[in-house]
C-alpha cells in the first residue's frame, strides 16, 4: 500500500527551520506520511507567485496528493483555513484565493475549525506549525475531512490576469513571475501567443520561438515555456537581469 | 514498525552537496533511516543560531528522533563529538555547547570515539561525512550508544543570555537571531515581557501585542512569537531590514 | 527489500518548483522510489561545477543509486540524454561530458530515446520533468535499461584540468569551484601537493597544512580538503571573499 503523500508549498524559505518544524509535527502525528518539498521560496506573502506555482506544479503529482499551502499576508488575523478537493488532489490553504488559479478548480471545501486538531498553545504567528501541520497529519492518517469542520464556500478569489486586447489586434499581457534563470512567465496562454510577434518596452523579441536554440547565445527571445504560458528569456542568460524585468511589467504581441 | 527518524541541523548551506553527501553516507549504512532536513542554513559556525534553532524546533519532533547537529567553529581541531540524550530525543553534536539551550537539557552523554565507526580515510575538514553520519547510521540501525565510546560529561557550555534588570524596573534584552521575514527574536521570555512596553534604539514599539494585525501594514510592533520569546516585527515588512537590526542589538522594556 | 534510491543533481535552484515537480513526476510513476537531493544549486549551466560535485559525492552513495543529473547549457537543442553505468551506480545525464570526471568512469551507455517514456506534450525547455523524471521512474520501478534506447558511446567529454608543470619544479593549478564557506577547491590532487609550499597571486600561503587549526583565526592557508584536492581557505573566514578568488584563478606550488 502506498504511503500518503504530502507536498509542502510555503513562503518560509530555507534559512530558518520553519519548514523543518512543520515536518516534525506532521511526522509526530502521522509517521507513515511521505513529504515532498514543492517549494519553500515563494516570495514572502506573494499570493500570485504561490497560485502560479500551484497551477503549474499540481498536475504532475500523484493522485491523492495533499498540498499544504502556507502563504498568507493575513497570518494572525481571523482568516480561516480551508480544506479543498478537486478530482485528483486535496489542499489545505488559507481562504485568500491562492487556490483560484488551479486549472481544475476545487469544488468541495471545508473550514478547518476543529480545535482538537490544533497544537496547544496555538500561536498566532505560526499557523503552519500549529494548524496546517496537525490537520495535514490527521488527513494523511486517514481521518475523514468531515472532522475538520463544516462544508463552506470560499470567500476570497484571486483573478488570473488575462491578456488585454488592444487596437489593431494587438494584445498586452503582463509578467506574472520570474525564475532563477531569469525567465519571465507572462499571463499570455500558449494559444493566444501562437503566430504573433512579441515586444517588450518597444524592443522586438521576434516571433514566438520553439526553443532557445532559435537565437544566438545572449540574445532575447519569446517562447512558450513549460508553464503553458508565453515566457521571455535570454538564451544562456537572464531576461529578468538584462531587462530589469519584474512581475507586473507588460509584454505586447502583434 | 516505524523507521528511525534522523533530523539534520547544519551550517552547510544548500549551494554545495555537503548535506546531500551526509545523506548518502547515512543511507549506505542504514537504508531504512528516514531523513528530515531541520535546517542547513545556520550562518557558518554560528553556535547561538544553532542552539536557538534546536531549542525552538526539537519539541515538535517525534519521540525517538536523533538530531545530528553539525555546526562547529572548531572543526579539524581535537574537539570531540558527543552523543547526548534527554527524555524524548537523542543528539550527535560537537562538545561546543550547542545543546545547552535545550529546555530539556540532556543528562546522559557519551564521547563518540570508536574508530571503527568512522569513514576511512577520515578527513580533518568534513566530520559531518566521516564521523557524524556513520555514527548516526549505526544508532539508527539499532546499535547501542555504548559502542560509540565512554560515558562523559560535556566540557563546553553556552550561556543563554538572560534579560538584564535596569533601574526603575526596566529590562534590557538582546536580539538572538533574525529570520527570513526580518523578525528579530529577542532573549526576553514571554513571561518577562507580559504587560510591558517595548523600545528599540529609543523608538517606542508600543505594548506587547497579540498579533500582527494589531498595527497597520508597514508599522513596527513587538509580540510574543512562535519561539516563546519576545519578537520585534514589521507587519507585512521586515524589522531587520527597516531598522538594520542584527543579533546582539538591545531591546528595552519598561 | 530496499527501496530504489534516486539522487537528484540539478541547476534548478530551490526558489522555483522545478525540483519539486520532478519529484512529483517520479513518484507518480514509481511511488516506492526514495529521493535524495544531492544538490540543486549548481550555478546555471555550469558543467564543471556539476562534474566536480558528482565526482566528489557519488562514492558516498549506496550501491545501486541512480543519479539524475540535469545541468545542460544545451537544453532544447537536439542534444541526447544518456543512461550510463559504472560498477556501483547508474546515471541519467545529457551527453555533454558531465559524467567525465567520475573516478570510476562509466563504460556502458544507452541513448534515452524511447518516446513512450516521455511526458506528453514534451516541452522543449523542461527536459528534467518530461524526459529525465519518467525515465528515472521507469528504471526505479524495475524496467530494463534496454527499453530506454540503443547502446551508444558518449560524444562529449569534459577534460579535468590537470596542474601544469612550470620551470624549476613549480606547479600551477586552477580553482575549480568555491563553496559556501569560501573554500576554493583547486585542480591539484593531494599527491601532487604533498610537501609543497602554496602561493596565490604571489602571496605565500605556507606549506600544505593538515587542519585549519594550524593557523590563527582569520589567516589564509592551503590544505587537502575532503574533496581530495588542494583547497585554499581562511580559518573561520572566507578565502573566496577575502581574495576575490573565483573558478579559473591560478594557484602556484613550489
Amino acid at each position: 500500500m502506498n504511503r500518503p503523500l504530502i507536498a509542502l508549498l510555503t513562503d518560509f524559505g530555507l534559512r530558518d527551520s520553519y519548514a523543518g518544524v512543520m515536518k516534525g509535527v506532521i511526522l509526530s502525528h502521522c509517521p507513515q506520511a511521505r513529504l515532498v518539498d514543492l517549494c519553500h521560496e515563494i516570495p514572502p506573502q506573494d499570493l500570485r507567485a504561490a497560485a502560479l506555482c500551484l497551477r503549474q506544479s499540481a498536475p504532475y503529482f500523484p493522485e491523492g496528493t495533499l498540498f499544504v499551502v502556507v502563504v498568507d499576508p493575513g497570518v494572525g488575523t481571523r482568516r480561516r483555513v480551508l480544506w479543498a478537493k478537486n478530482k485528483r488532489h486535496s489542499f489545505l490553504a488559507s481562504d485568500n484565493g491562492v487556490l483560484s488559479w488551479l486549472e481544475d478548480r476545487p469544488r468541495i471545501y471545508r473550514a478547518v475549525e476543529n480545535p482538537s486538531l490544533r497544537l496547544k498553545p496555538t500561536s498566532r504567528t505560526f499557523h503552519g506549525r500549529d494548524i496546517f501541520a496537525p490537520a495535514a497529519a490527521a488527513l494523511a492518517a486517514g481521518a475523514s475531512p468531515a472532522i475538520l469542520g463544516p462544508a463552506v464556500s470560499p470567500r476570497a478569489r484571486l483573478e488570473l490576469p488575462t491578456p488585454r486586447k488592444l487596437p489593431h489586434g494587438r494584445l498586452r499581457g503582463q509578467i506574472l513571475a520570474t525564475d532563477r534563470f531569469g525567465n519571465a512567465v507572462t499571463s499570455v496562454p500558449a494559444a493566444a501567443a501562437k503566430g504573433r510577434r512579441v515586444f517588450f518596452r518597444g524592443q522586438a523579441l521576434g516571433p514566438v520561438r520553439g526553443t532557445y536554440s532559435a537565437v544566438r547565445s545572449g540574445e532575447a527571445l519569446a517562447l512558450v515555456g513549460s508553464s503553458g504560458f508565453l515566457e521571455l528569456s535570454v538564451r544562456e542568460g537572464s531576461f529578468a537581469g538584462q531587462f530589469s524585468a519584474a512581475p507586473g511589467d507588460y509584454a505586447e504581441l502583434e
